[in-house]
């Protein structure tokens, strides 16, 4: 890992930002300032390496002028796994260009990206107003981290990204958004057999940063075999649990 | 129907809102003011039927004061299959009191409820800016309307309520939002066998209100027939198709 956590913890506890304008406090909206905090705060300490994720495609493309296209554009990526989860559609990567570059998209796999020596560690920022008990936010999509874990596996490629999560707790106080605590979770340090995925909210994996565990302590390549036979029973387990609660009680009514 | 929407159509088309002081104009929050321009049209036609699903509540429970708790309060309503699309969970029934109304909830069934003589028609404002290309919006999820079908078919209730959609397309000019046309569709003239269900998102079923067909002539008994065998058919295909996207190509990776 690049970023050094703990310190970053040390520096964001006990800082405020100003309360957004628009209205609520609910949603994502609220803790926005909190997200553009932690990044000031990472990318003074690696200002050559902090991007947000449309940024250093932006960055990667406008420095390789001559590289035009969707399949061009995918060999600048010097890995597999990396592209899969950074780079942008056929036909946006097509369209770019440094006249109509690419601005941040809310489904961007990473809210911050530090890039050094070859290595990627994407960061995804979760804010959460602590006088309110609220369900798990989404994570990532269930089905994207099986596809990546496979792409893993295909390209042998286990060393070269990780994927962590940085979680503010705030409160309003005195008309500002006070970080009352923060923490920090590797998703590749979960057990990934706990993790639980909510079918029914896209199949979005679900959990509270703070809650993480962190316990698991093998490879990454058996961390993906373990997620994809995680994945597949919970998928089946699904597959079942539709018959069972959206065809078996409406059979009755159908002649 | 109690709502004359050819009259609501002409009303709105041509008139303009302000443009909302935060931020974006994409998603929800841009056509919230028309949603209450087309409450303040209805209301002045129906002042003492027209209410926010909320209100009703509010409006109900206040006026039987003597009738407490989850249970009791659930009695008020005439109708099962009503008190099922309108009513709130036990908890915040139970805890419900004048000083302790409830407040308006996004996933509520209906904008706007109009009720008169023991019939409830639902009315819910979809507003569309046309500028872009957009997904159909979220109408209602597949799994509520197939438990709102059975409960129609358990109580023979088939006339004594309607769900009504209303779309409002409008445009951003001279920093306003203007409406430049408007579109009524009713649930339940539209061909139950063609509602689109989209699994990953939650179940909703999706379309734009300008595109509903409303060919649909037989009873609602027929339709409440016709949507359980389509929502069965299509929950059993979804279940096949788990097994093919999210199970299949991942065997290869498990030992």
């Amino acid at each position: 890992m690049i970023v050094n956590y703990q310190g970053l913890i040390k520096k964001i506890k006990g800082t405020s930002v100003p309360k957004p304008l628009s209205g609520t406090l609910s949603g994502h909206a609220a803790g926005e300032p909190f997200d553009k905090h932690v990044y000031a705060a990472i990318r003074n300490q690696f200002p050559k390496n902090t991007f947000r994720q449309y940024e250093y495609l932006n960055d990667l493309y406008s420095k390789n002028p001559d590289i035009i296209g969707f399949d061009a554009r995918q060999e600048l990526f010097n890995s597999p796994t990396v592209l899969f989860m950074l780079s942008r559609g056929k036909n946006a990567t097509d369209k770019w260009s440094t006249e109509n570059p690419f601005e941040e998209k809310q489904n961007d796999t990473a809210d911050i990206l530090v890039v050094k020596d070859k290595f990627y560690e994407l960061i995804d920022i979760k804010t959460r107003n602590i006088s309110k008990s609220a369900q798990p936010p989404n994570i990532i999509s269930a089905y994207k981290l099986a596809q990546l874990c496979a792409k893993m596996l295909d390209n042998k490629e286990f060393d070269n990204f990780t994927i962590n999560y940085f979680e503010i707790d705030w409160l309003l106080e005195n008309d500002k958004l006070s970080c009352q605590n923060a923490h920090f979770g590797c998703l590749f340090n979960a057990n990934p057999t706990d993790l639980y995925i909510n079918w029914a909210a896209a199949m979005q994996i679900q959990f509270h940063v703070c809650d993480l565990d962190q316990t698991f302590k093998s490879e990454r390549e058996e961390w993906s075999r373990e997620y994809l036979k995680h994945f597949v029973t919970q998928a089946k387990r699904r597959a079942d649990d539709m018959i069972t609660k959206f065809v078996k009680p409406f059979e009755k009514y159908i002649k």
